[in-house]
C-alpha cells in the first residue's frame, strides 16, 4: 500500500505554531473578520512538527502545500518567472494571514470561482506587481478539517512592509473578500540569531 | 479557536476499511494500474470510523467529500438535476476505485486539467449519460496524505452493471486517463440485511 511519494507529501504539510519560543516575534496580531487567535510573542512555521517552536506552543495549525486552483498557464508563467523563494536573508519581516470563506464561496462551479477570483478581483494580477519584494505561500487546510480554508505567509524585507500594507488593501477591497468570513492577521519579524 | 462547521468537516471524512466482517461483500478485487490493494472478502464505508466493519480491517483509507474543481455552473445543474444519493435501496452493488494521477498532472494549471478533463475527454458528460443509473461519489485524498488522490464509489442496481462496464470503458480511454498511475477496482454486493 505504500506510496512511493508519501515521505513528499508529509513534508507538504506544515505546521503553524504559536507561543513557548520560537524564531519569529510577533509584532502585532489582530482579528480582521471574525474569531481571532489567542494572542502569542512567538511563531514558528515548518514542515510537520518541526516549526523551531519549543516549549509549549498556545496555537497550533496545518496547512499543505498543494497544486494552483485557479491560475492558468499563462498566469503561472508570470508568476515563476518573478517571485523568489522563502528564507531569503534579508526578509526579515513576515506576516501569518489565515482565511476561512463562506459555505456560498464553496459551493459556487469552477467557473464561478475563478471569475470572482480573476476576471472580478485580479487576485494573480495584484499579486504580480508586489513581486519579488514580497514572497508568498499558500498552504491548503479546508480538506485537513482545519479551522480556517487557507494559510498565506509572506515574507518580504522591512523596506517592503508599506508595499505589503498596499497589497492587503488591494485584496480586502475585491469583491472576492466579500465571501471571507474569518481572517485573522499576524505580523513578524525575525529574531536575530 | 473553534471553527462553527467543525463537526460538519469531520462528518465530511471517510474511512473505507478493507477485512474483517463488512457490511458489503467483495465479488472481485484488481489493480488496473500500478500496485494494488490486500485482498479483503468484506468492505465497509462510512464517515470516519464509523463503516460498519468489525474486526481487524487489512487496509483502510480516508477520503473527503469536498468542492468540485472543474465543474462548470450548467454541468453542476445538469448533474444535480438528474443524479440521485447513494443508499438506494436497490442499489445493491457497488465499486470502489481509488485512483492516483502522475506529477505531470499535478503541474498542469487549472486551465490545463480543466481541458483535459472535460473538453477533450468530456469526464462529466460520460458520467451524465449513466444518470441516475449509476450513483456516484468522489472523496478527495490527495490532500490527506493518503496513497490515493481520490477516491470513487459507484452504487447501481445488478441490472445497471453491464452499464456501468461501459462507463468505465469509455473513461479509461480518455486522454485524462493518460495522468492516472495507479487504480484499483473493486466490485462489491451488499450483505442481505
Amino acid at each position: 500500500m505504500g506510496r512511493g511519494p508519501l515521505s513528499d507529501t508529509l513534508q507538504r504539510i506544515f505546521s503553524f505554531e504559536g507561543g513557548g519560543r520560537g524564531p519569529w516575534h510577533v509584532l502585532r496580531q489582530a482579528s480582521i473578520r471574525g474569531e481571532g487567535l489567542p494572542p502569542a510573542e512567538r511563531l514558528g512555521v515548518g514542515p510537520l512538527n518541526t516549526t523551531g517552536v519549543t516549549g509549549k506552543p498556545v496555537w497550533r495549525l496545518k496547512g499543505q502545500i498543494s497544486n494552483l486552483r485557479y491560475a492558468y498557464r499563462d498566469e503561472v508563467a508570470r508568476l515563476r518567472s518573478r517571485q523568489e523563494g522563502l528564507g531569503r536573508p534579508h526578509a526579515t519581516r513576515a506576516a501569518l494571514i489565515p482565511i476561512r470563506k463562506s459555505t456560498r464561496w464553496w459551493e459556487l462551479a469552477q467557473d464561478e470561482r475563478r471569475a470572482v477570483f480573476e476576471e472580478q478581483s485580479h487576485h494573480t494580477r495584484i499579486g504580480l506587481q508586489y513581486l519579488p519584494g514580497v514572497a508568498r505561500q499558500l498552504f491548503h487546510a479546508r480538506d485537513l478539517g482545519e479551522p480556517f480554508d487557507f494559510i498565506t505567509w509572506f515574507e518580504f524585507a522591512p523596506e517592503h512592509e508599506g508595499a505589503f500594507d498596499d497589497l492587503l488593501e488591494k485584496l480586502r477591497a475585491t469583491h472576492e473578500w466579500e465571501y471571507v468570513e474569518r481572517e485573522t492577521e499576524i505580523r513578524l519579524q525575525r529574531n536575530p540569531t
